[in-house]
């Protein structure tokens, strides 16, 4: 069957998003260790995330919560609110920040919009994603929008069934092993993976957990439409 | 023609929702009096709200987040941290609270399940919105859940083209006539107002501005599938 629909990832496929937290984490680590020069702050508040991810979900104000209650914890209570404030402001910036596209993207979207339907496939916040395609550009390319919870089978089977999207017609691309290749190929459908320069813990698997067939690797998202009109 | 799709609110159409927030808001009153016993905290963390709405957009984390903003500002940063904490478990708490079902919703939503596709159409937080759906018991009476930003005409509007529903054979059943009526009408589909006690200010339309047809009111809920059979 011939490939009529792309999924397409948002955070770290058309866009950068990683790094961003990167960055902000890297300025907590700096605030606090004004107060606690020896605290681990990165290990702390990778706990807190995990433990607060079946509360809060994905996304930056999630983040910025978990980055309140480590600085809270880290410092026996003793930080500052002023300070505090300052970590509210971070996660403002960061749902304000322009949404910075990878390269070569745009023109690789445009052109693969004139072939395929296209579907942005994205988790996390609900508003900030949508935010971020807003200030894509890139949304009339679009023919539809998917933000869950959690990017599962069960998520992928309910946008394909709704959708009313044959697997073997649909091909997903992203930068997640862990949410974008092996759930769609657990579906058997067909997937592209172009990695990222970093991922998040939470989101490695190891490479041998993934079938052998079924999914390709590219090194940049500009030569897709080369690339799927290959498989095709 | 006969409708066949209902679209029905989650947050105070089919459970409780503001009432938590009224809830937590109080506790905060208590807890900033304390630090600053003139200050008009109500007024304060409505003008938070207000601002970072374009932000944070709806939901708890959002709230939790404006919360703590407010008591920073109001003491002008001499809130310790370990009260700060105590905002954050509220926000925590209002997350993983038991979803309590408004007064006849379930045999009402199971009756009508029968008879009609049903969709929920909420807005606010994905994460916490499909949470509260699977701790209400109640997710498999519905078709479908579309979890939006906005609800406005151009969100239902998607929704019915997305699903091919067309808009003589839709009715939205909620207690925002903001939200749930006004839109709907706007697309020629018939909207139920079921009032909740309290509405959230934001919330809040003059009935003036409301077209006198194509919208009725009900006092409760659990009279819906009586209703509806009785306008078809």
């Amino acid at each position: 069957m011939p490939i009529t629909v792309v999924g397409l990832d948002g955070d770290d496929t058309l866009w950068h998003n990683e790094t961003r937290f990167i960055l902000t984490q890297e300025e907590l680590r700096e605030l606090l260790h004004r107060h606690v020069p020896e605290a681990d702050v990165d290990a702390q508040l990778a706990r807190v995330e995990m433990k607060n991810l079946a509360v809060y979900g994905y996304g930056v104000k999630a983040f910025t919560l978990s980055m309140l209650e480590t600085a809270i914890q880290l410092t026996a209570g003793r930080i500052p609110a002023t300070d505090l404030e300052v970590i509210l402001g971070w996660g403002r910036r960061m749902l304000m920040e322009p949404t910075e596209l990878l390269d070569g993207v745009e023109p690789a979207l445009r052109e693969l919009s004139e072939r395929y339907d296209l579907l942005l496939i994205t988790k996390g916040d609900l508003f900030d994603q949508e935010g971020k395609l807003a200030r894509s550009g890139l949304a009339d390319l679009f023919l539809g929008v998917e933000v869950v919870s959690e990017k599962n089978a069960g998520a992928y089977r309910g946008i394909l069934a709704r959708r009313g999207i044959k697997a073997d017609e649909f091909v997903m691309v992203g930068n997640s092993l862990r949410s974008d290749i092996l759930p769609v190929l657990e579906l058997g459908a067909r997937a592209v993976h172009v990695p990222y320069h970093v991922t998040w813990h939470h989101e490695h698997v190891p490479e041998e957990s993934l079938p052998r067939e079924g999914w390709y690797r590219l090194e940049s998202i500009a030569a897709i439409g080369e690339f799927l009109g290959s498989i095709n």
